[in-house]
């Protein structure tokens, strides 16, 4: 299969696949439909802060990434995409054995698409942490296509 | 010494070497002066994105680290952070070999403090990213102290 | 009927009576159910921006009191609301004749409320706008209960 | 003096007095210099919340202004500015006589231009607001130039 004939399933695989910090953190991919990206973090010590919850940190980078791929699912296949911002709010702490983060395309304009997400902790349906992303397309021509 | 006559710092270096996330990522940290926190980030394909460039989620993680140890060292002995909200703003790719995230206190109430940081690649003064965060002040009570 | 014992619905009518903003808005409110709140801003040119659509900032002013209320409806009635902060995203121009700002709470803790909200231009169900807006609960003897 | 020659100053003069919120408010703008701009709002009833203090998205309207201006100074004539988003803390109570929104720009790219605020109130130098903006530069062709 060449690159330009990819579905945006194989596309977002190979790309997520490409994230150094997704694979630190054991962190794996599914896309229920376009639009939509689930990323699933399991606990591991390497990922905590001093309580021994998941860091922030770690839960914003899930986030983020969910938020990338949904938006690139509904992209054309030579656009790249960048977070140009996000806001997180840490409703509870990330206390758990496994995270769900879930990101949502709201709003895709030309340049700008508006995202957003929850991370949800052991299959419960109160998000723990809530985000909104805004992610930019960037043509092909910028060298970044994912 | 004891729990209870800590100098802040050595409070701060405690509290953040249990960080399991901080240790994965390789990073220290500095207190330049009481309500600064320095934390300082090396490159690795380990907290990369899909580009090569640092995950923003990665970058997220330091700062805001950078940004509650800010509020911690402005903090009574017996109290506990918790990170309620950040916003980021990523500028420009987190490229380079060295990150310095620096956090700062803006206003320190009794239960909230409000603090900002920037992130700073290889020496360079214009930050490639901001943050906003809202730290929260947690009783000794609550069982999480720091 | 004594401030004691109003209902909430009676509280937050007062409340949002004593606004200055909404009556120089037009603006008015009702609350569909504990927890949800409406607000409706009727297009005038005294709230515009330079293009001719409602000003970011008056879009901004109704969801966050939109998001206040939904707060105040499920908290004791000798509490106040304060915005500790707020973040919003524009997907579109606020161009119409009415808008509608829904306000709903989140998640409630002690202190601490999250609130999310939306704001709709003539009937549509897109939003045009989206706010998260994270909301203090301060007790009476601060004396600004609502 | 034609449309096309017009100095920044002017061109943002002209914008500003477009902005019916602007007028309603009574407040009024400085260009200091290329990049920053201050917008000035004098206490009224007709801009406060419940408690008497300026309504936050009164707030939220002169600083996202003052965002936006301080982006257009530094843009090509022929083109025309919109928020994309922005977060605001409160810090404090806005309360006072008048009020002080200064608006910077922190990184200016092709598209979009990053920038932050603080709103002060009578001649004090603690803000008691905070905000990041994002702003899209527009080009004329989409018939909305400043």
């Amino acid at each position: 299969m060449t690159e330009a004939n990819r579905s945006p399933a194989a596309r977002i695989a190979q790309s997520f696949a490409r994230q150094g910090l997704m694979t630190t953190f054991g962190a794996s991919i599914a896309l229920p439909e376009p639009g939509l990206c689930e990323i699933t973090l399991p606990y591991c010590p390497a990922v905590t802060q001093q309580h021994g919850f998941v860091h922030a940190g770690a839960i914003a980078a899930v986030l983020d990434s969910a938020c990338g791929y949904a938006a690139l699912s509904v992209m054309p296949d030579d656009t790249g995409v960048l977070t140009v911002e996000f806001k997180i709010n840490l409703m509870a702490p990330a206390k758990g054995r496994t995270f769900l983060a879930r990101g949502r395309v709201l709003r895709a304009g030309r340049t700008l698409l508006v995202t957003q997400g929850e991370c949800f902790a052991d299959g419960s349906d109160r998000p723990l942490a809530l985000i909104t992303a805004t992610i930019m397309s960037l043509p092909a021509s910028r060298g970044l296509a994912d």
